[in-house]
């Protein structure tokens, strides 16, 4: 339901309207923890704290980056959730989310004239498809942010849904092809993690006895 | 306190204990609704939906801006509040802010290492003077927000604190300087405003009786 009409300037009417729709994030809460553990963060202050991270860590990029086009990116990468719902990195529902993601962007994104949605669904499918610079550095920031959050709150959605240190390595190795610096952090953090018992190593299989 | 230490990288312990300490202003709550009306919006959301209003509505400018700085602007404007909390635009404290301000943000933004220090107090002090292209669109995206939400929320805000039409009139009319297009839709919605009653004018001086 469009709650703004303005006859005098439809294109107008139409960016406003779709503000008010994608304030619906600020409803959609992650799995993680604000870093002073107090409650689950949304999305949309997700989207703030890596959208800053872009600007403070962009030295760090392997590469170098247009840094608006990955602001772009960010503030926007997770709007399609106001339809589908938060996602978790390691769960299964993450292998089949693409399809309503698609859908989402469709919808959202398709109340604004051609040209802007177009503009919007093109950035948004960039990182999607994580090939391009400002696509892996943006990834960088968007995985870096649980994983402190996770490190500063003891692991505690590590612990809540049973993940473990291979399957954090695994989903987040691609930091890497973004940022050599950072995924040294990342890596020192998780050992940490690992030593202080906030994150659990796959039990190695026993050997067997002949 | 910082929480994080990382020996390897001395700078980047410092960007990311700066990343955690500015998450204090997702407890710092506004004065406005969300769109829905649920509750009040914290600072950090406020400057996500900004930020995407300076991508979506860039086009209504008066002149040709630096996006990449304009969001820049935005995404960090608001991090003084950490420790000032928010002051109401129409509320007196407002005129005393700007010393705490400063104080504040030679706290905050000292964390950092001098170069990004001086970067970051750099960017907030354009904006908070007003003077650059980019301030003024900025300042445009920043004041047009509160007052879409209190249209829509029927003027929830400015009925509970008293706020007249001159007011709001008085205290936004430098959104002209950055937009005359937004300047036109804001003078729409407050006139509609104050035909629903959702906004008061003040009363006209009586005329004297002779």
């Amino acid at each position: 339901m469009n709650l703004i009409t303005f006859e005098h300037n439809e294109r107008l009417e139409k960016q406003i309207n779709f503000i008010i729709e994608i304030d619906k994030v600020k409803n959609i809460v992650r799995k993680s923890l604000l870093f002073d553990g107090s409650r689950l963060e949304n999305v949309a202050e997700h989207s703030w704290t890596i959208s800053i991270m872009v600007i403070l860590l962009q030295e760090y990029a392997n590469f170098k980056v247009d840094i608006e086009k990955v602001l772009f990116m960010l503030l926007i990468h997770d709007i399609v959730e106001v339809d589908t719902g938060d996602t978790f990195l390691y769960s299964d529902e993450r292998k089949n989310a693409h399809f309503n993601e698609e859908r989402a962007a469709e919808r959202i994104f398709g109340m604004l004239e051609p040209d802007q949605k177009k503009m919007f669904i093109d950035i948004w499918k960039e990182y999607e498809e994580g090939e391009t610079n400002e696509a892996k550095f943006a990834l960088v920031c968007d995985r870096l942010q649980p994983l402190i959050q996770n490190y500063v709150n003891k692991g505690c959605t590590w612990r809540k849904h049973d993940v473990t240190y291979e399957q954090v390595m695994k989903e987040n190795i691609r930091i890497r092809e973004g940022s050599e610096e950072i995924w040294n952090f990342v890596k020192y953090i998780l050992q940490e993690s690992v030593d202080k018992g906030y994150l659990a190593k796959n039990q190695p299989p026993k050997e067997k006895k002949e």
